[in-house]
């Protein structure tokens, strides 16, 4: 079977003047994959009537699914409504049930005393050819229209509001209005291997691969993740094929493999850590509270992350992690000395089983010739036990905070699996 | 003059499945838009041939410069090379000089004793119609190319390659292409403010504005920013009358106003503590260190930013920040007494002029009838004063923590302003 195709067209200036990054249909993709329909393109179009028109037309000869996000807000810049009005031959009515649900969100959620504004007031407005689809978090409503066997459904920018709609309403109804073939992933998580070993590496197995399972390569900074894609219509055939697949790519990738499933690596820790019923915190300098954010992001993360020292001030150093005026006067503060005195004193300090310490010039100013920008000291250890290592990153400013948090990340997992 | 007009085209099935976000795009769009090229398509494609062919087609119908990113990795999913070099009719031959550079890259750069593997050879190749541009922070080549008045360039998927490439080879190359004309922007930051009220207080101002000016609002959690675009011929006319619209514009918001400059508000918030030569510093539980690494990520922070204590446990609240046991036990530590000592605890313990405590239930467990899911305390303060508010948010996780960030930021904003 042939998957459904889909188009997802994101509107607004603000996506093609690059103020604004686009993470709405990376969700809707994800959502769409699940139930077995493949995303085929993704368009961002500006609030221009034409350009909106054409790639209404074009991408229905694309796509058999069209979703639209954008251009459903209550200000002037906003033109998507009416010109879905007249593409699906209709004209714009006031929903009462959308009126009510408008009106109750001032009265009660967004608690505004005075009447509503007429612009409020004209969200409620719909194209009388389409399917309202209720908007429970917010006030514009999704829209489903029919045309030429074409499936068109207009959702809100908003994300939170989007990503309400596509669960409650676009995915169960999509499921009902086509027959669905079965998309299978399997992912796997590499750290400190570049793509071209990793192809050396599974060249022969990737080769082998029938023409219905496709292997991708999805380098992210220090990372590499490995995901195989299975499409068919037998869902347990292909679910027990894809498996044995997955276990001969793990077996050949092992030395460098994090995890065996569609993780972060610090999803892959917090794991490794509730298992053991552990706790880390961490001391950061040059990292200044990204390690930290990373380690606490994620939902039931208090279970296994204490707290951090954020010592972006040399006196913090001295004051709270005991690190002393004679190591950061003669070493300085981008040296062993210092990330190893940092997890002394934040173990002492934050009582977790392990602290990660980092200091480091992340750039683009504050190098030397003997402390090049991008040189980094990382300690990981507890109580028994201090590893201390340095690296040298090459990059601008954010990526190198990144690279430190992903190394500084990677060092304490392997230090824990030492254990 | 009409304004030049590009379409971005990126390649690869991650950005069809949702696994990776595209923030190459974004960064092209500001550079093409600093030289008064309007970027009127963005196109995302899988790896599969037919797909990326109809692509070039049809963009180049659009747009008379086609920027291609993606698909040219060392692996086997990368089609996008043979793709091209057929497209514009050539045959792939070695570069002598990409060559060099690759192995200058393995030897010097990326210490790798072994010889060249095949893959990485074939990086050297490239289609004898095109003309290279060097990639001096990698191994791929980017590749610009001419067909039917159009111009194709095929840069990397790597963001910080596709950068250097874009800044060093691409802008400079296009200018010399084409006569450009201006494209002018001013934009100012709003914080808690809805669309709608923005909306009605700028109405009138905002149907005067001529023809070739166009506002735009970018609504980003709790903050709008209002963005001002002019297009024109003449730079200096342009200017003037831009910044005529804007002081209007600036004045018509001025309540909610934070800044009148493209910037973040941690931004806006350096920007300010710089001007005092002042510092700040965090007290983090529920926000996990998130606010730490805004404070700390931008370029020269460590002027205005100490340090912070993240006290996710509530035993680090107590041992570090003074927190009592009898507040966690009766108030709990979602409270303002919670927060008011934490600011107190880290004026002591980090030294800076001004603390942001935060402390809430950021989902999706852990709440309770009395204090539900989003229930947020945030405190700032000096020490002289401390203020204490309490927020109820009613987002997902993710979310919550950022609105959370905003919140306190711009309480910080506002209290040093008080000052």
């Amino acid at each position: 079977m042939k998957s459904v195709n889909a188009s997802i067209i994101t509107i607004g200036d603000e996506l093609l003047i690059g103020q604004t990054i686009d993470t709405n249909s990376a969700f809707i993709a994800q959502e769409l994959n699940k139930i077995g329909i493949w995303v085929k393109r993704k368009l961002a179009v500006g609030d221009a009537w034409d350009d909106i028109w054409y790639a209404l037309d074009e991408e229905s000869k694309n796509s058999e699914i069209i979703i639209i996000t954008g251009g459903l807000g209550p200000t002037a810049d906003d033109i998507t409504k009416p010109l879905l009005c007249k593409y699906f031959g209709g004209k714009l009515v006031i929903n009462e049930q959308v009126l009510k649900h408008i009106e109750y969100l001032f009265e009660h959620v967004f608690k505004r005393p005075m009447p509503l504004l007429e612009r409020n007031k004209k969200q409620a407005e719909v194209p009388d050819v389409c399917t309202v689809l209720m908007n429970e978090r917010g006030t514009a409503p999704g829209m489903w229209f029919m045309k030429n066997n074409a499936v068109f459904i207009s959702l809100p920018g908003v994300p939170y509001e989007m990503k309400g709609l596509m669960t409650k309403e676009v995915i169960p109804r999509l499921q009902q209005h086509f027959t669905l073939p079965v998309i299978l992933h399997q992912t796997l998580l590499t750290v400190g291997v570049g793509e071209s070993i990793l192809a050396e590496k599974i060249k022969d197995w990737e080769e082998k691969l029938p023409p219905h399972m496709k292997l991708a390569y999805l380098p992210h900074f220090g990372m590499v993740r490995l995901r195989i894609t299975s499409i068919g219509d037998n869902k347990n055939d292909l679910e027990k094929e894809l498996e044995e697949q997955f276990i001969q790519l793990k077996g050949l990738v092992k030395e460098w493999m994090v995890i065996d499933e569609d993780m972060t690596l610090q999803q892959a820790i917090a794991k490794l850590l509730k298992e053991r019923k552990q706790t880390v915190g961490t001391a950061e300098s040059c990292t200044g509270g990204y390690i930290a954010h990373l380690l606490s992001r994620d939902p039931g993360s208090s279970s296994n992350y204490k707290g951090s020292i954020v010592c972006y001030d040399n006196k913090v150093k001295e004051d709270l992690l005991g690190v002393s005026q004679e190591i950061l006067n003669t070493v300085g503060a981008v040296s062993e000395e210092t990330v190893t005195q940092m997890v002394k004193g934040a173990l002492q300090q934050l009582k977790p089983d392990y602290i990660i310490a980092t200091s480091g010039i992340m750039g683009p100013d504050g190098g030397s010739e003997n402390k090049p920008v991008g040189l980094v000291w990382i300690a990981v250890g507890n109580k028994e036990k201090i590893i201390a290592k340095q690296f040298q990153f090459k990059f601008e400013r954010s990526r190198n905070i990144e690279q430190t948090a992903i190394a500084a990340l990677d060092m304490l997992r392997k230090f824990v699996l030492s254990q």
